[in-house]
């Protein structure tokens, strides 16, 4: 498979300091109303975690950004929890291709407050909810008509019964140490604007690209 | 900032076993052409590096899967790829949103032949080939008119001089070990199957979404 000419020039936009500013929560949050103009699910996080060195990269969904912190929502026992556990360092990806650009984070994820997933749990469609119940995620599974059936036998039992968030299921909030804003420019001279978190305040820096 | 009510319901495809097949690079391929009829870049891959533990992750573009091996090329001194020389243990990620589909791919990473290095670099836009001479990736850049003056110099000087690749630039290749096949389905039910690299033949599973 050879791919090699396909290439495509970024000449839509750029990132200069007097846009970056001194915020990047305030800066992410402009890129971020940007991208949901266009973006199908401008909430795409891609986030990887490491474990005894191998990295592991999967897409989640952002839920929030709240006191600096992003947070989605996952099984605790998934591949993904259990790496955060034994190493809570990870790096959050967003990827706005109409725009040309992503946002990198380097940050460590803590569980929330388990009144929080307790919340959004509810919030959650029902099929979503007996969903995460019926899944051990990231376990082998035999066939896929054995969740199917479980599912089924589920959704009749919590017609009779209420439904509560499940203790392995919950959220994660990262909090950034360093971003990256980078806007893909032409002849691939991209602009890169770092930040990073230095004693509680950010220091702005460009990178070569 | 609240997107906990923006939720899309994958329903256009599933991954059945028998779609799945027993090649994971058959399959691969299959959904790559598939992308390609409707993304604007297919080859958009996400790498994810770990150093000292710290995950990191950017786009970088697929140029071949040759010989089983996905390549792209970069600045072998740039943070990714001090990253490698130190680690080269690496993840994979195409996310193919039109299809709701994700490939997850965990593998090890080594530089190419010089040749074919030479031979990709040859191929560029001379931009391109000017761009990367002029670039020292990753480190610090105390304005952006720096590397435009750079630019416009270097780009005088090969007026007059043959072009060559610089030592610092060129190809990996990533050897899988472990492929996973996500296809979103309703309710959180997704499709998940894996393929294991066990004593060069490929193990197939199905694992709980």
């Amino acid at each position: 498979m050879d791919l090699k000419d396909q290439r495509i020039d970024y000449t839509k936009f750029e990132l200069m300091e007097d846009h970056a500013g001194s915020d990047p929560f305030a800066l992410f949050k402009r890129w971020f109303n940007e991208a949901s103009t266009i973006e199908i699910e401008p909430n795409v996080m891609i986030i990887s975690t490491s474990h005894n060195s191998q990295p592991e990269t999967r897409v989640v969904l952002l839920k929030e950004l709240v006191d600096e912190q992003f947070v989605f929502y996952t099984n605790y026992n998934s591949r993904k929890g259990q790496a955060i556990q034994d190493n809570p360092h990870v790096s959050l990806l967003f990827f706005w291709q109409q725009h040309q650009r992503q946002v990198r984070i380097n940050g460590i994820a803590t569980k929330v407050p388990e009144q929080q997933s307790d919340d959004y749990f509810k919030s959650r469609p029902i099929e979503s909810q007996i969903g995460a119940i019926a899944s051990t995620q990231s376990s082998i599974l035999e066939d896929r008509s054995q969740l199917e059936l479980r599912m089924e036998e589920l959704k009749n039992y919590y017609k009779f019964h209420p439904i509560e968030r499940p203790a392995h299921w919950g959220g994660y909030q990262v909090k950034p140490m360093h971003f990256e804003f980078w806007q893909g420019r032409t002849s691939r001279l991209h602009d890169r604007i770092c930040f990073d978190n230095e004693s509680g305040s950010w220091n702005r820096k460009r990178l070569y690209p």
